[in-house]
């Protein structure tokens, strides 16, 4: 195993299923979640990629054998991939992403934007997800900085905002006017975490209702609304 | 009334809600609806703005007068502006481009590319949406790439197709194989166009899932799959 080949956390590969949220909807995706997370939001969903109660499932696996399970899911074919967590900016996925961008492959990654690394300017998206005071975090604004500069060289940088009440809908709005030029999009918080609970596509809807009335009327048009579609298409299951 | 300024068939104008499909999917929209239209597909889910029985219900309004309207709507505030119909195309909607551009709104134009226009080269987004073998239409290929080159100075250009069944999936394959530059989502078909039925956000997500499986499966990786967002919402209800 080479100095650029450490072994990484990997909670779970799987796909290609199509990108549930954010700025990528709807696009093919292999889905990479790496293992463990500086943070601990209340209200997470990836516990089992975050808690180090679930560290015994996470395989350790150099970046060779995650690009060959990536590509293999894939049939050698290039699409998106899409890396999570936890909080993927914990570990060194910069190796991962030069493999598979020499095939052609493009990578977003999804952090909170509490670590920057030099290797978010090799990714086709950045997407940066402050947490709301909903979670518990506080997110330090300088590091957040630090991130948006490391990926100015990303072919994009979205800020994406999980909204579960009107305390984080107002914190939202601030965090906004403070990066106006970054493409925003607001997904309303899913309060079911438990993978055996179904959730209905309809209580969804009904949750992004509520962000779409509030943007309406008080005509903030800025942020894209979207909901978490992978949980209307599949409810909480993971693999999907 | 001025030259430029006659009046346009309007079936409907509403707003602000979010764009419930194709690539600016979630994001705060106001509806310009156009009455009339040069194709009838057989699953048309707008026949109120096409069939010319609706004819009585359409206002007929100038440019000034749908500006005004839109102005009202948004408060004032800018925003994107979706111009669909029916075939808007088919009318010129080129006076109230301009007019909204004059104040920082951008527009949106969703047609099949049955009619090409000059001032597609003044939207943020030109959509063409050729119409599948179910439809019963068969697109007219050079007016098609007419417009395409009529659009080439707006900002961005999507395809979107929608597909009913495994014919029109095979069909969309080819059609994007000759058009392999142009971004391309792909939309379940939606059968129930009845205003008055309720549709369950589980149907529009089952239907979803059948593409999901049929890309995957094929390991087509190109275009993106979006469901009528809207209908997950609000089911068929008009004005929303």
């Amino acid at each position: 195993m080479s100095a650029t080949d450490r072994p990484l956390r990997i909670a779970e590969i799987f796909g290609p299923t199509i990108q549930g949220e954010g700025a990528l909807i709807g696009l093919p995706t292999v889905f990479v979640r790496a293992g463990g997370c500086d943070y601990r939001c209340s209200w997470c969903d990836s516990l089992h990629a975050v808690d180090s109660a679930f560290r015994d499932s996470w395989a350790a696996m150099s970046s060779t054998e995650v690009w060959a399970r990536v590509r293999d899911l894939s049939g050698g074919r290039p699409l998106t991939v899409s890396i999570s967590g936890g909080n993927p900016a914990i570990q060194d996925f910069g190796p991962l992403i030069a493999m598979g961008r020499a095939e052609g492959y493009g990578f977003a990654l999804e952090t909170q934007g509490s670590v920057a690394r030099d290797w978010f300017a090799e990714l086709s998206m950045l997407v940066l997800s402050p947490k709301p005071p909903s979670s518990g975090q506080v997110p330090d604004w300088a590091v957040f900085d630090d991130c948006l500069r490391a990926g100015q060289g990303a072919s994009a940088v979205v800020m994406k905002i999980v909204i579960f009440d009107d305390t984080d809908y107002a914190w939202a709005r601030d965090v906004a006017d403070s990066y106006p030029d970054l493409p925003l999009v607001l997904q309303p918080g899913n309060p079911e975490v438990d993978p055996a609970v179904p959730v209905a596509a309809q209580d969804v809807a009904d949750r992004l209702l509520w962000l779409v009335d509030k943007v309406t009327a008080e005509g903030w048009f800025r942020p894209r609304l979207l909901p978490q579609l992978h949980v209307m298409l599949w409810g909480n299951r993971r693999g999907v």
